[in-house]
């Protein structure tokens, strides 16, 4: 088992140990938020004929010639087309057919005059204009030919795919499974949100924050309660997870006295690949992996906020690879201080920061009381700031690596236009 | 009723006829993605007692003056403070306890010292620091004290306020309610996805895409089907409708020959506000609103580029007023172009655009074809490029205002430590 690794050296070997889930066919709008595992290629063509873009009057062009307001054209309306069929015989010259925006456009007809450059009189149409040929008429095919691809593995789901594939007639599709996340947490300590917290007992927190923040991402959480500290009821819990793809526990696996999580897990097949990692928050993170199929299995600390930050770091990454995703992390962006910022060398600190745009740039400040204890520098943190493990100081006016966890930290309170 | 008017006048129009959600009070649990509507006061500490940052031992910092790796402090060691419970006496002088992290503090002790930092032979302790007050003692309240506003009004719910919440013991809470949709299509040329598309039949992906932009936004979409071209079958479905929030229906408001939709919005006590938006693609978009009570009803065009972007442009941002949401817009940035655009002036365009970060800026070009029947300009998309309605062109190397629609844009594919 190796210790005290960097953080890139431990999302590393996080990444390397995580598979790609295998693929499920769903219903479309069942995949919403679900990457592609297998490419899309048409069997249509869309649209499926050449159509109008206008109401009005399909007709020969060759029939308009110099046709305005002054000499209109006069052609016989021969037929409607009706929404939803086709016409059953083509135009012939001197004749016009009454279409509706899609409508197909008839056998003979070249063109599409509007409405608006018309005048009808019973089936006596006059044209006031001289239109191209193919205007206002849209091809058949324009959008996509028949054998076009037009999903790739990896695209997202959304609403313009969904539109896509229903467009197309698919009403399934193969997307990455969801990754199945199982929760627990160990301590005497520990009580669910609803119970007393007299004496020593607090809340066990992690587990409801971590199941959220599994659903942030489109992961299932599988919540299994809290193990109290014996061998032998975490090890029960622990084996409740077994058939699950990720088993993340928060606290209990550490060097502390009450530490059997480690023992129970080496008992039921999964081998720790390692123990700390140089980051703060959140050093005793534990990453293990059964040698004959399992879960990954992550040992988050217990603090609220290492175990909600070692997650964002190294279990949320592994979740989005899993699904299937081409970019695995959040967006980052390069902020200005506007404040001191000074530790000792040795582990990366991951600084919980709001974040400001003015001025043409973004500006960052700390939440305040960095301590892993105080879960309000979590619900205050739009941002976390990368103060790398060897650097001592950033000082106000200088810029760093900011994470930005926060979505809404991107929408506008203006449209744009 | 209006007609013609700005892309900013209709979304005006709109957002003033939108009012919020009334709350409604949710498990926790449920509440992620939600809107709070009301403000949260906590009723507890928050950590409920003074407590250790260490494994280690409580003690009396007086016991320890000038206590060196040298000439090491000697302590008894009481009792061991067990997890979940407290100490039942306080230390006395000379004496100190076992104490691991996050238990409380005993009484009469005011520092922890770290186990790396002492030596234990049966309940003899040597201590080899002097500790300062307070070391290692992570205060009562230092995260929340009773009476602290925690979470304001028109805080979104994710993970971190999923812990703060189960940490204050709340398993309840007071959100805005969730949007119900209404989605319908009118058409006899429109076919479920499932169904033949012979003849001039078009399957009706309008409803499927709006109710995936529904989802992604966190509304509720209810599905009412197709109507076919007769006032009847339109006023049954419309009807079905009538006890939603909003109702959106693609196609059938128009001044085509086929429109019963506005006679029979009418009857129902729907007044038309406006028809007909300066914008492209999406002009022929309708908005309406009841007399008495019901729901704020949009007529979509009919082109499945054309309703997507009346959906994303005021649809979108009404929901999520009504969500009780801060910002009510996509993200936007400036975008440097690498071809030229051209068109008349008249009509705000939105170009579907493909957008690249590259030279510390963002490049954006379009993704082609951009009739409002091709589904691809859509799939393709990241943002949507504004092109004011009184300019007719914007040449390669001129920034302009991107809307960015596709979340997994601002992804990254580096973890930024």
């Amino acid at each position: 088992m190796q210790t005290g690794l960097s953080a890139n050296a431990a999302l590393r070997t996080i990444l390397d140990a995580t598979p790609v889930a295998p693929s499920e066919t769903l219903p479309v709008s069942a995949a919403v938020g679900r990457v592609l595992a297998a490419a899309v290629e048409s069997t249509r063509r869309l649209p499926p004929h050449d159509n109008s873009a206008m109401d009005g009057y399909a007709v020969r062009s060759a029939d308009l010639r110099h046709a305005s307001a002054d000499r209109p054209g006069e052609l016989r309306v021969a037929y409607e087309i009706p929404a939803g069929g086709r016409a059953d015989r083509a135009i012939e010259p001197g004749e016009a057919a009454r279409i509706l925006t899609g409508g197909p456009v008839p056998p003979g007809a070249d063109a599409v005059v509007r409405q608006e450059d018309t005048a009808i009189d019973g089936d006596r149409l006059r044209v006031f204009v001289e239109p191209a040929p193919r205007e206002h008429i849209r091809d058949a095919g324009e959008d996509v030919e028949v054998g076009d691809r037009v999903l790739e593995v990896g695209d997202g789901i959304g609403p313009a795919e969904v539109g896509m594939l229903a467009a197309l007639g698919r009403s399934v599709v193969s997307v990455h499974q969801r990754p199945r996340v199982a929760i627990l947490s160990t301590g005497d300590e520990l009580v669910e949100p609803d119970q007393p917290v007299d004496g020593g007992r607090i809340v066990s927190s992690n587990s409801y924050s971590l199941a959220a923040q599994c659903r942030e991402l489109g992961a299932e959480p599988i919540y299994l309660g809290i193990a109290r500290d014996t061998p032998i009821a975490v090890e029960e819990l622990f084996r409740g997870g077994l058939s699950a793809d990720f088993l993340v526990s928060s606290a209990g696996v550490s060097v502390g006295d009450r530490d059997f999580v480690r023992g129970v897990l080496e008992k039921l097949g999964c081998a720790l690949v390692f123990w700390g990692v140089n980051i703060k928050p959140g050093y005793p993170l534990a990453f293990g992996r059964f040698e004959h199929g399992g879960p990954l299995v992550f040992g988050l600390p217990g603090n609220p906020v290492s175990a909600m930050m070692t997650f964002e770091q190294f279990v949320r990454p592994a979740l989005r690879k899993r699904m299937g995703h081409r970019c695995l992390f959040r967006p980052t962006l390069r902020a200005t201080l506007t404040e001191d910022l000074r530790k000792k060398a040795g582990r990366l600190h991951f600084v919980r920061v709001e974040l400001e745009r003015r001025d043409g740039g973004v500006f960052a400040r700390s939440t305040g009381n960095q301590s892993s204890g105080v879960l309000r520098s979590m619900t205050r943190a739009q941002g976390l700031l990368i103060f790398p493990a060897e650097e001592t100081a950033i000082v106000a006016g200088e810029t760093a690596t900011v994470q930005v966890i926060d979505p809404e930290f991107f929408a506008s309170d203006s449209s744009g236009f």
